[in-house]
């Protein structure tokens, strides 16, 4: 198809496409003529999920690219390609605690990941982020959320392993690479939604 | 304290704080001479938090704007102060499914929210966004995934009643509105690395 049956078939803007495909999120038409370029299935797919990584989650372009590009690196065994995928899908964050807040923080998530049995790579990013943020509690003076450690990984374990599974039934390897994604993502933003929605039902009922 | 001494006691340099200063993310010391200003302990306190909003968890300035301004207003209702504080820590976001999906989605959410017994706004940012990442599911054919949504709000009510709790136990008002602001960004930075965390170790079991 032509690009403006893909804008059709997906509702979304040309210039939006002809921006998407300059920033290399979306990859090129076969050319069927020097200035027309035919399109197909796997763009309409793809095109979908870079608009809702973009408007919907509001990923930065720059990262939606190395995410799209993970996508795309099927020559390596699948659990590498998911490894990439997972990198691509947490930002690098500053650091903004102090040295021995780290310290501290380094200790409480070690303890944290032994008490649940938790094997993760020692230098990955989400582990990184993770100490950031409770040495962080620790600096803004909240060392009381460090005691929700363990109430939100107990929780957060309650579906992985459905997740896992989930992801792991679909088909096809290029399947299962985009729902890792769309789950991770979109995941996080509906569980952040569901969570504002109940402190909202608890809260009415106790402050109105 | 002078303003290089704020930046001693927080480690955020100079150029930092006066950028902060001229957004209006900090507000204004007390003048003490016509080119003066001294700075208290609610300074410390408060750029440590921009701080944290703005390098950690990568907020956009414009909103760390709202939130400072709902911890500002203290001037109504606690109630309604968090209420806008919630709606200050939640994006606005483009609407990128169909109308159809939107309505399909809808129904869900709905129906999710009967099941769990939740009463929140028919119109708050938060459901406005879980019914538009829902909707999304179904454009792009992720339609199992909508099969999470029991899993992700029973696992959020096991911990969102203590969180409720945690906040109200500060003793000051001032202090219950700032734990609200980092309770919610924090505390989803820590629920979305634990999350990827478990599902590392699981899925590095699976397919190692």
């Amino acid at each position: 198809m032509r690009i403006g049956e893909l804008s059709r078939a997906t509702g979304i803007p040309v210039p939006t496409i002809k921006y998407y495909l300059r920033e290399g999120l979306l990859p090129a038409g076969e050319l069927s003529s020097p200035n027309q370029a035919a399109y197909g299935e796997a763009h309409v797919r793809r095109l979908r999920l870079v608009r809702a990584l973009v408007d919907l989650a509001q990923v930065p372009v720059a990262q939606v690219k190395e995410i799209v590009a993970s996508l795309d690196a099927d020559d390596v065994p699948l659990h590498d390609q998911i490894g990439r995928a997972h990198r691509a899908l947490i930002p690098a964050r500053k650091q903004t605690a102090s040295a021995e807040a780290r310290e501290v923080a380094t200790a409480e998530v070690r303890e944290l990941l032994q008490r649940r049995g938790w094997q993760v790579e020692a230098d990955g990013p989400a582990l990184a982020t993770l100490i950031e943020t409770v040495a962080t509690f620790h600096t803004l003076g909240q060392q009381n959320l460090v005691g929700f450690l363990d109430a939100y990984a107990a929780a957060v374990e309650q579906f992985t392993e459905l997740e896992v599974e989930a992801v792991t039934a679909h088909p096809t390897r290029d399947q299962v690479a985009e729902s890792v994604v769309i789950g991770t993502i979109l995941g996080e933003t509906v569980i952040s939604s569901l969570r504002l929605l109940a402190q909202e039902s608890i809260s009415a009922r106790r402050w109105s």
